[in-house]
């Protein structure tokens, strides 16, 4: 008979875990029959011990095995995910999704809800009137079919073990491991039941890792679990430092999204939006990186792309005219400007912090009830290694709350460094992972 | 506000905590106010992490604190206490307490009973007809007023911080944390209200410590915490890999203290009483420990140590003629020879296999619900280091239920490994540990 207590002491010690100890640890836990304390004890083991990529993909496993699997094969031909471990400004799956469907390749996203300082892909699609994210099985499955492309909210009994264990995670000072942070992505990816996955692992001071060596090393854990799950997955290693793009909040994150897609918008958005779509129709089959990277940039020159957006707008209940029109969007009714305080260059932007200016502003959630203000958000007008002179307009804060201006400027001032040089400039895209490989940019 | 995440987080990322968080800590834990879940991860960090003497200071006054402190003023003069982290026929006790108190010197000693494979006090000397051993607080103080010495169970509500932490401890595979061990020593230690303390930390294949280097950090852990808590308070490391003496069996290790308080009994016995006894006196105040020794040699010469044994158990209810006849105790009905399988020297035994096999006997408890069987035990005829042919009896098995014989034969035949040469001889007190200062012999 297993116990818990030997499992704890062994990994204590330095051990491996077997299968057979992990699934079954992983099933008790999930029935209750294991207590939280004898979990967290084990988590915190982990902490300090680390697993094998053996250990990581078994338990993966059995977390994506703990509730539903979902089933995409009613969806024809291949279908490709994308997972960002999270950013502010972050809108890159509103662009890359209807260029990867343009191509040919299907994306059938199950996709979060933001909380924190982070937004979700969800609930920016829900500032388009009429557009639905509740989608059930069989209208998903047939939205994709017909436009190649679906974004919808999770559904269903997905991964009740990584919730358990998230939950109790975040009260035991357990989240920030790196296999255990692994498990719980990769345990939803394989649940969510797609051929491909390219992960994009954002480093900096807007994401969860802030040193590129553990965004690597994340990188790797991920893969490494793909690999064993038999899914072709590659990551990319994302700078997060400063936002993407100009825009923070979700009808002005929609609207910056369509810009690249009518070939226009900000150009490091547009650069990684290049290399993520690039990379998911290479891991899906469609030829070289260099030559995905042509398909991608045709289907936005020839109009292809966008026109699978709006198809995805229709197909789930959305006015597709806000795809050609961004003047549809709600706009805010009140409106601040953010000013340099001296003159130099931006010499640094903390980009959490520029995540929970736009949070009091109404954009984001605090707590999972908090109603979001779909017009609410920042226009960034000057980003790092940008000259400015005292008294020029760094940002512009929106909101439908007067009284929330004052708190959010005052938060964004804080997030804005000023110095005497600009700073060095850095790729936007610093690492590419596969199969074990690391490759620098 | 305090937030237990917090202590966490810092335990796990190598800080040190506050007084302010200790206390906090250990209190809102006692009041349910702290999870478990939250409790067990911050065990297992401190596992890994370990705790500075400062934090190991604070915890256990924060230990002790947490129930009855006893308070020993109504019991005039020096009290002094011993402790030993236990052992597998580890009579000692019952030996040096007569003896410290003949040379006039209180020992008002609480004492545990037994649980797993080694024996308590209490349950040994509750083999003596009438002899109670719980007394309430003023006949406690009185007999020991009278006598010098009293030897009672815990009571109370002592330290119930140390059972709640105990208790998680052993379900989460954090006992084994030498800072977690000597608070919950000295957390007891510290509510027993003692002027003085001497830690016996055996070390051996029978005790809880294997290795001396670890017996010596918990030494060292422990006259520190005594140390700042201003006690006066020392450790010997004695030898715990073969049992101490012949008999094993709670009315057999009284009748062996007796021979020694009678100026006979094993050797080893009497050098490691002798060493513990000269130690408490020391920490006493009656002299050096050349000075002490001459002291203790000379009560068990002119028989006021055996005459002390004898008014402690009168004191406590007993028949005071059992100090003088030993053959009085109760003797158990079956009875098995040992006999060694081949020529040669025992080479080792395993003192804990040992144990076992005289609580298969009956002689010790495997649940706390079990009743002792105070007539079996063990006698020891070949130690460590003794030449033996096929053959030779090499220990006495003894029990009131002939079914167990076979069982516990079994066990301690599986314990003895016998060699070609003899071991090499080692000495039974291996270090000694004051003020941080370790002195090996």
């Amino acid at each position: 008979m297993m116990r818990m207590y030997d499992l704890i002491e062994k990994k204590r010690d330095g051990g491996q875990l077997s299968e057979d100890e992990i699934r079954w640890m992983i099933k008790e836990y999930v029935d209750g029959s294991i207590p939280d304390y004898q979990m967290s004890a084990m988590l915190m083991a982990i902490f300090f011990r680390g697993m094998t990529d053996m250990e990581t993909s078994i338990m993966t496993d059995a977390v994506a095995r703990s509730g539903d699997m979902v089933d995409l094969s009613p969806i024809r031909g291949v279908k490709v995910d994308k997972h960002s471990t999270g950013g502010v400004g972050d809108k890159t799956t509103l662009v890359i999704a209807p260029i990867v469907a343009a191509c040919g390749v299907k994306v059938a996203k199950m996709s979060g809800r933001g909380l924190g300082h982070t937004g979700g892909t969800v609930d920016k699609l829900e500032s388009i009137p009429g557009l639905r994210t509740d989608l059930d099985k069989e209208e998903f499955f047939s939205v994709v079919n017909k436009t190649g492309i679906a974004v919808i909210g999770q559904s269903g009994n997905l991964t009740p073990a990584d919730k358990k264990l998230y939950a109790l995670r975040d009260v035991t000072a357990t989240v920030n491991s790196i296999p255990l942070i692994a498990v719980s992505i990769m345990g939803k990816k394989l649940a969510a039941g797609n051929d491909a996955i390219l992960l994009d692992v954002t480093t900096g001071s807007g994401a969860f890792m802030k040193k590129l060596e553990d965004s690597i090393e994340l990188a790797k854990k991920m893969t490494a679990i793909g690999d064993a799950a038999g899914k072709r997955t590659a990551a990319l290693i994302t700078d997060m430092d400063t936002p993407l793009g100009f825009a923070i909040g979700n009808a002005m994150e929609v609207k910056e999204s369509l810009e690249v897609l009518k070939g226009r918008g900000p150009e490091d958005l547009k650069e990684v939006c290049m290399a993520l779509a690039s990379n998911m129709l290479y891991l899906a089959g469609q030829g070289s990186l260099e030559q995905c990277r042509q398909k991608a940039q045709e289907v936005i020159d020839n109009g292809q792309a966008l026109e699978r957006f709006a198809d995805m707008v229709e197909g789930q209940g959305g006015d597709r005219r806000y795809a050609y029109d961004s003047e549809l969007f709600a706009k805010a009714p009140c409106y601040r400007e953010v000013t340099a305080k001296a003159d130099g260059f931006i010499a640094h932007m903390d980009a959490q912090s520029i995540g929970v200016a736009s949070t009091m502003l109404g954009a984001g959630r605090e707590t999972k009830e908090s109603v979001i203000d779909m017009s609410a958000g920042i226009i960034l007008k000057k980003k790092t290694g940008d000259a400015v002179k005292k008294g020029d307009v760094i940002a512009e804060l929106y909101t439908s709350k007067e009284e929330l201006l004052d708190g959010a400027e005052m938060r964004y001032q804080s997030a804005i460094t000023i110095g005497d040089t600009a700073p060095e400039e850095k790729p936007l895209v610093l690492a590419r992972v596969e199969k074990g490989q690391v490759e620098k940019y």
